[in-house]
């Protein structure tokens, strides 16, 4: 049976089994001396603040912070937003219900996109480039995770198959774009674009929330990258039977390693090859419009023209649309093509 | 008569009667205690050293530095290189030669790149800025100095046209990737581009050389940009006889007084509409490919694989041509089209 | 009859009718399920804790947050505090009050600093620049906005009449010190002076708080009265019909462009003449000097030494008198001269 | 005899017997084999090249490099300027000349500035920084390099008595300023003024060229004028029998180490109380306009109307006089009173 | 009678008479209208939360907020926590408790730590370094202070002898690393290692919590070392008879001024002798290491694996044990040699 | 027969047969229309400049620039340093001389660090990290080069030699520094320490002078050793068929990436665990001081007591040896022990 959504819930309303992720649990005393359990509960679609009363410390220990639990109880209004009163817990047991339905999730089809991204990837003509991208593409574990995967913990594209949908985004515009820069190699362009956060599909954990990996934190992933790099273009040669060009080699490395374009967002060393720059400036064109656009639609206040201050992109954003193009509510980009 | 360039000449060679723009001079003693001239001399194909023995004084004080003689003379060889041997000078009366001979200059047609500029500019469907852009491509003094005048001094675009063939390609690329975007408006981003460098058209001299004019350097091409569009939204709403509104005029004058980025670099607000982050990271995508292809297509040590650690672009430049793709000797962009 | 301000009042008395700005509101719940209003209501002297019981979610609406309310109750001593029992409430209409009863405002007479300020600015020789300085002060809705304007949102001189105060300090501070600098022009100071924040007029809003208006916030004010200065050049000319020398309006706004003296602070030239280094030295003294004693005099811990760290001025501020000269209560710079 | 000047040589002048200062010397070979000595030599008006032909080891060795001797010869014109060819070289014994003959001087008159500075300061009222001032007046030593020490090497007031009129000039200044900051102390303003640079007594040394002494690079003057007020207060409290204020001693110290206002520039403390703020501006107000007028002057290329970019200013310069009130050569300070 | 600790406590013990530190108190009133008093106390080993009922001004008036007081009462527990009822409170008499039971101090014995680092200063063998260091070890005040003084508020040593024990680690450390760098001066190394922090020891107050004092904050430690070397070096060139030379008086002071190794950190100077490079290392090394340490035991999130973001130290840390190292409780440094 | 080094020749000596690495050569023509070359040739232990008159371009043509050459002429005195008269040449043939005659190189013994340096390494205790070092030590290409390479180009150890010196230096010192840090890993610092600059025997070639590879600067030392680290870890796995810990590898990997300690020197990650901060500041303390010996010994104005300014250091450095340390004249750090 399809999920009903905390979305779409109101007051008055009954649960009588659904599971939620726990965000948050507290025990609280009432000033009759009482227990009572406050919790945060939630969905992909948004959250719920709920109360257990007459609660005990083993009902507490039993709920898991994290975690999945199956709740029963009605729907309150309380001082203007929903309130849960819970009325029953049980375990959730894996397999019953959909980890995908409590992280948000791309509005995009991740299939078609993965398709297109495959297409574009199959039309590099260098050998070298084509043989190490397809030993990319035949590691079907990291595919499996690099169609998952967020491109951000928060920011941009902070959701399930937002990596893939900011990397075809950038596959797409390069094949615009670059026909007006013919002194560089498109090729080149689109296996940087490709791998440029491909580090991310293991440095971002996104199995209950969106966080980063050990080795995420450590490392970081565009050093993750350029290892992966390093031995793909091994198995690369191995394959062909043909060594893997050094110089090649470096460019790539280089390219994924410069495309923060400063030291202090954590490259190792700045762009030194024009194909470096186009990377580097499409890929933050891609990422700050994004920001912006997804700071401007979450802002909670509708009356105010201005969001709040946001230091990663050192200003408020103006949201007036004064050109009147805001108007359709999403932003399917494969639609668009 | 046409004429013949500098990088046309080889030794053993005369030139009977021929113009040069005299870059530097130098009055100096032989080591039997007389005098010679010590010139420099240039057309925008190169450069020539040149001596005239046996000088004077007043021969010395004829020749009017950063301006423009006629010579005669023969061409030697001197260890390698031309050597000018001056035999006589006269005035070069103005209008007797082009002063576009000795600036470098586009590589492409400035009169198709206008057209095609202009057809770009006149698909702008919103009205309010496709009355503001009207206004621009109506001051005819105006556009004839933005078709003329180069993108910067050094770095890129440094040539007669520059800034026309920089805009252009913002613009046509814009018209590409912004399909892409849909919450974006491409309206405002072309708005934007068309006048993000416009105030270059009088912050920068170009008639003998490329120099930062008075009020160039007091004011910036971006504050003076920024004015233009307070003078232009007027001159429209008094055209239509329908106030310019208020928010596009300071979203308009906003993308280009942020375009720049960083406050370091001379913008005194950073990007707060999408359309501005947009702008800025196209000009910077455009101006730095350019900045590195020409980087390495003038270094002069054929031998060396990375170019000279450049300033402003942080790094030095790798020049492997790793996929083989810049054989072709121009980049004429419109031929690509 | 005369307003009672907040300072004014003592516990156990009681409002029978009295205007209040509503600075928040909240709707709560009692312990035994009942609803009650927490709000605070302020006016230029201070603000009142106040609890309306047996509230409704109508009387709630009613309440405009941000607005005016005429109020009824009593005032009570709680934990120390003085608290306002709400007892009824009744729509304020405009008109039936003082706005400027709600802000703080200069401790000065307007009218004499205005009368003061005008006859230094007739002192102008330079027939040039008084051109330009009757321009901005025949433009009567623009000189009654700057009479009013705050300084800043913050940190020194908000209050209304702020812009005034600091600018005729400046001017006055500005007449004494130029002497010792001969080879400056005191006319270009004084100009300079009176320009440079005159952007806040319009970049600052002052109606019931103090803000910044969109344009403010995209433009700012300094890039604002840089274009000012260019209409007010334009018009200068077109009554004295003769031109307005063009070095002299580029200086001009050049000097009010670099006020900040520093990129980061927005300016996006740098002091390039020394009549801007002036500005911008002086414009700092008095601005970080107000900030300074502001600090001291707003810190609520008076058995504290030190106040708490301002991130400004990059330090907390040593409060003892040490030399003994701080005991006089106010400063009113008007009645020193 | 009183000295005649390099500025007022001219070509085909004769010098039977001068003294100059030795700035640097060089031993070269002719063409021809044989050896000559290429030498700058300077006083307080200028410089002047010289050769010695025909010269040996000896005489070489003999010249002190940085010192100065006897010379005689003749003046020539060489490519437009003066050559001093010499013919002869004696010993120049200390006594025989003026020292303040080779180093560049105020224009003012250094008694004269001094009585005004100690007439300045002996108004000082607070009784406990009239005792500290006291010292310092009566430490002769101390006050007669603050009488002849420069301000800095380069950059502003760079001169013998520099440190003087720049530290009057602000005396001035402030007496001016301060009635219109009655919340801060005139004395505390004076003090901090008078001892802000007088560790450069001591930082530089002045004898034959302007440079930093061992513990001026090793110190800072500013950390060395802390130690000073340290000695002094003690000594100030033994003289009076009275012990010096604690906290009057360490804010006097404090205005001193945080009067450079930035940490980069060597201060180890930002400004923390109201007349550090005052000291710290009005230094740099005074400073930074006679770095720009020096600039100005200085310049010599009087076609240029842009002067060099100066990195200490972080700006090139703009020189024309707008204004029209550089026209007197001089800035007598002094004479302006 | 020992003193009993926080530590030590379990919920339904009755505490009978025992002295704490009121961290804060708070006069609050009940539902029913009552007064209570809220309350934090503190000893060196943790703190509790306590709740005074039936309270009332008087009371509340009586207990010295920062001061010490006697207590009786019973312990329980609430929602997991110890919670204190009081029922009775006391004044408490100085000497009647030990001051240093209610500050963190270090682990390890301060006589031995002080007799070690005597020791190793008496073993500097150059005699105008030991003279030096001689005149600080007799002053019987500072000394007493330094042995008591934290190394710093928070981060690192924050406890009483913490500055003592990362001075003689660094005293040991320097013995162990010196003999690698043999064109350095160990004498000078420990000299400096020595006073690099000393000013600490008037910098911090720790009578009853860490603070800054005012003249900690208005010079700072390194600027108050320098001027007390100053005098130690006069005293003991007035005890030897034999002037303290003066480039070794600037070299010691230089090295305190430099240790902090950045402007931004507050050094006026940045090292410039090869020891100054050392002791600036040096330090750091020692103060990092345990504040990394500090972080990772301090943290409370056992299941974490990485502690918050700590602004210092600009990084999360990672808290496993990868080789199995820190197993064993406490860190006593004197035990292991 | 042993070569004869520049250092060694003085003026009238002959040199009939002598193998020189030719720096920079130059045809230049004489005043009388002939053409010389002008060269510069060096060895490990100075230059030479050298003439060859009635020189032809066959003979210019022949000159490896950057390479090797057989020589003969005589030694002149010129202006008072040696000048060399070239009067034969002849090519040198690869194997009848030693290259590292013609490079720096450490002064202690190569054999007998390594043997020191594989001892301490051989004492690493933790299995996994004993097995990761072993697969390094077993490359027996690898640790050739990392015998042999500089640690740097400039600045510090930049001889043959100078990687391992630093790096054995580095790991004695830990030896005697980790004891008083107990609840570090010594085991894991001196991985971290003999991987850290490990990279540099790719990054810098040293077969003729010291340059930077090209995958030394598109990918830089410290991600290099990041990869090698990675391959290690599996080979090390598949030797004893034990999988290598996951933390362990990434904490180690760690170590090498954060060792810069700060973005903007190339490091893409800080910090984050005690033993990065340990390796992090003892690497920089050894190639710190050995940069300041390095500024004073290699400073060629012997009566300055100030070098230059160093940008690297941000400093001059203090030359006087005021503690008298500095008087044997070499530094052989293996004597020492």
């Amino acid at each position: 049976m399809a999920r009903r959504f905390i979305a779409q819930y109101g007051p008055g309303e009954r649960i009588e089994d659904e599971v939620f992720l726990i965000r948050s649990k507290d025990l609280r005393s009432t000033t009759q001396g009482g227990l009572y359990i406050h919790a945060v509960l939630t969905d992909k679609t948004g959250q719920l603040v709920a109360r257990l009363w007459q609660a005990t410390e083993a009902m507490f220990a039993e709920m898991p912070e994290g975690g999945f639990m199956r709740f029963k109880g009605r729907l309150e209004n309380y001082k203007g937003n929903l309130q849960f009163i819970i009325e029953g817990i049980m375990a959730a047991e894996a397999g019953s219900f959909e980890v995908a339905d409590f992280l948000p999730v791309t509005k995009n089809n991740i299939d078609r996109m993965w398709s297109r991204t495959v297409e574009i990837l199959r039309g590099i003509k260098h050998p070298d480039l084509a043989a190490l991208v397809s030993e990319f593409l035949a590691d079907e574990e990291l595919m499996r995770r690099f169609r998952k995967a967020p491109a951000a913990t928060v920011m941009h594209h902070a959701y399930i198959g937002g990596l893939l949908e900011h990397t075809l985004n950038l596959l797409e515009v390069a094949l615009r774009v670059m026909p007006f820069y013919p002194k560089l190699s498109l090729d080149l362009v689109l296996t940087g674009l490709f791998l440029h956060d491909i580090g991310k599909s293991k440095e971002l954990s996104y199995e209950t929330s969106f966080a980063y990996t050990d080795d995420g934190q450590l490392l970081g992933h565009i050093v993750q990258a350029a290892m992966w790099i390093d031995k793909k273009a091994d198995a690369a040669a191995a394959r062909t039977g043909k060594p893997f060009p050094e110089q090649m080699r470096w460019v790539v490395q280089h390219i994924v390693l410069s495309h923060h374009g400063q030291y202090e967002f954590g490259s190792p060393k700045l762009p030194a090859v024009p194909e470096a720059v186009v990377v580097h400036y499409l890929d933050n064109l891609d990422a700050k419009t994004h920001a912006f656009i997804s700071e401007i639609e979450n802002d909670r206040d509708t009356a105010a023209r201005w969001t709040n201050y946001n230091q990663a992109l050192q200003s408020r954003v103006y949201k007036p649309d004064v050109c009147g193009v805001r108007k359709t509510p999403a932003n399917d980009s494969t639609k668009s093509r």
